[in-house]
């Protein structure tokens, strides 16, 4: 039900170009995953979601066991038929949002007890009720429940959570029971290549279906990143799909791309369309901004999204005026724009130029200062 | 460029089918104007708009003059380009706005003065500058200046803001200039017949292209509404399109069109759609309610719109998450479902059974409540 295809590997680098079969199709590879927090990509309609080129989608343990809960879903026909999304889902595992959003959290070996975000309510969730929900939400790719830590921390305190996430990674695979369902494991190991190195061979020796390099855009600089993943990657089994969590601006996915990664998913598209930046090939075009008041021309005339429609002028109109429909508008836009970005990095693996690819891209967003 | 073709008239009451050509495609009525207030249908990218039916939409003069100014929309190459909706575009004259939202407003004979409800910035608003801003925003139809007062009130005061209103109309009359934009006249004069009667004579004697019933929906029962309508209708010619502005629930629309209207705009479904209330059959859904959590069943199996193709229980979910995605969809569905009544209605009427699907339409949101 589940595998990944090897089709390529650039001539210039490790790029890989690949189909990750799933369930509910396939998916191209590299590919950017929209994040549906809550069981929607904010302000996307299915049929604009479908419009932007995604194939498959984020959706969140943490949220939706706290909001509908999980039971609900199930109820409801699962995760697919809850959202109408017919492609491929993954439920990232609740591990990260442990260490960003849970309040009074304290993590001990069997399981996290913290309280919700939303009204304080007491939850616990350990490896084996993460496996659980998942199962009960239906996912086609569900995340082990990692010990995610911030940086920069100490080596002792990254080493505990790292051997955490494998004991945990051990118990998440006990617990899988869904033939429909395929289980990631999660590489920690904060900036200390001897630990990253560990992680990765103690998870590859499980022999997960797909592997996932966590903890990274936690306070680390992107070089930091970037060096994170040349350690690891080599450790990843090439028949296997690599994912790169949480992770981020179009350079840093490119910068990904060029080590290996295959799948990303991050909320900068989304959460930067709602506040007027849209992503261009040209660096980031902030919407709010006098100077596009009269502006007749669209944000890029060769993006077929909704918002390419539009003039500049009327675009920044929507923010000025507190409409709805600039976030919307501007959300297709970005995820729109990931996608064209995933589309021409495929294109470009294939064809054996993905290091020029890669570096005519940076030079156009160089532009101007930085992307967020 | 003009034109109301009068198709035929119900058998039993005074209902009308008829198609009311405009330089950018006729509009079938009876018909349902959805409002887009600052130049956008709150919520709707236009293929969602274009889906749910909708020919003629609204858009305001108050707001748009504020924000952004009609000099930038004209720049961006006038209000349909601006907007990117290729049909037919009325405009309000602001004089309800200056009723309902501007600060420190006061009416003199020359016109109003008023201080801006967004960021309190001085304006003046004459019946020759809103002839004016409308030319440059470049709809189809134009509506006069009129002065809009609350009910209940002093037949002094109906009698007053009424002769203004018609004098005022003269002489947006003489400041039209653009062939491209017919200008529609309102009937005003409060809840007194004679008035009523009065204002109509004299504004049918200036010949406009077109008749509008203003200053109802600001207090009077819809029974008052009603009884203004059976007065008024006798004294605009047929061979004009009739609009009552601003109204309303479905109801007010079936109880109008029986009386001879042709032409409605309201808020309502999109203001309700935003606020978790759906319209359907059998009157009104409140999506937050508790009922709905584990519902699979959509809100109405006949209507077409993108909210029907999800369960009762995902859309409150996405209501009680506080997304963005539930305003959007009930928004659709609910401009969806005022399209379909529309669209019903001209077919009962074509077919002479107009006052049996009224008092059925009218059964079926009587099992509960009411609509609002």
């Amino acid at each position: 039900m589940f595998s990944y295809q090897l089709h390529h590997v650039d001539a210039g680098s490790i790029a890989r170009r690949g189909t990750f079969h799933t369930p509910h199709g396939p998916v191209e590879t590299p590919a950017f995953m929209p994040v549906g927090t809550q069981g929607t990509v904010k302000g996307l309609t299915r049929s604009l979601l479908r419009a932007t080129g995604a194939s498959m989608i984020l959706a969140n343990t943490y949220h939706l066991t706290l909001r509908p809960g999980e039971q609900i879903v199930s109820q409801l026909g699962g995760l697919h038929r809850f959202m109408g999304w017919d492609g491929p889902i993954l439920t990232d595992s609740g591990g990260f949002q442990l260490y960003s959003l849970a309040e009074c959290c304290r993590i001990r070996e069997e399981g996290a007890a913290f309280q919700s975000h939303i009204d304080g309510r007491r939850f616990t969730l350990t490896p084996e009720s993460s496996v659980q929900i998942q199962e009960a939400l239906g996912s086609d790719v569900a995340m082990v429940l990692d010990h995610v830590i911030g940086l920069p921390n100490g080596r002792d305190q990254v080493a505990d959570a790292c051997a955490r996430t494998i004991r945990w990674a051990r118990r998440c695979q006990q617990a899988h029971q869904s033939p429909h369902q395929a289980q990631f494991a999660i590489v920690q190991g904060g900036l200390e290549p001897d630990l990253r190195v560990a992680c990765a061979e103690q998870l590859v020796a499980l022999d997960f279906p797909g592997y996932a390099v966590g903890g990274l855009s936690v306070g680390e600089t992107p070089q930091e990143m970037q060096q994170v993943l040349e350690v690891v990657m080599p450790y990843l089994p090439a028949d296997r799909p690599r994912y790169l969590m949480g992770v981020g601006r179009p350079q840093d996915l490119l910068e990904a791309i060029l080590r290996g990664v295959d799948l990303f998913d991050c909320v900068l598209p989304t959460r930067n369309g709602r506040n007027a930046m849209a992503f261009t090939d040209s660096g980031p075009v902030r919407l709010r901004n006098r100077r596009y008041r009269d502006d007749p021309r669209p944000l890029d005339t060769k993006c077929p999204c909704p918002a390419c429609e539009h003039s500049l002028g009327y675009l920044r109109h929507l923010f000025h005026a507190g409409e709805m429909l600039g976030p919307i508008l501007l959300s297709a836009h970005n995820i729109t724009y990931y996608q064209r970005l995933m589309t021409d990095a495929r294109k470009a693996i294939a064809e054996d130029r993905y290091t020029e690819f890669c570096r005519d891209k940076l030079q156009g967003w160089a532009v101007k200062a930085d992307m967020v």
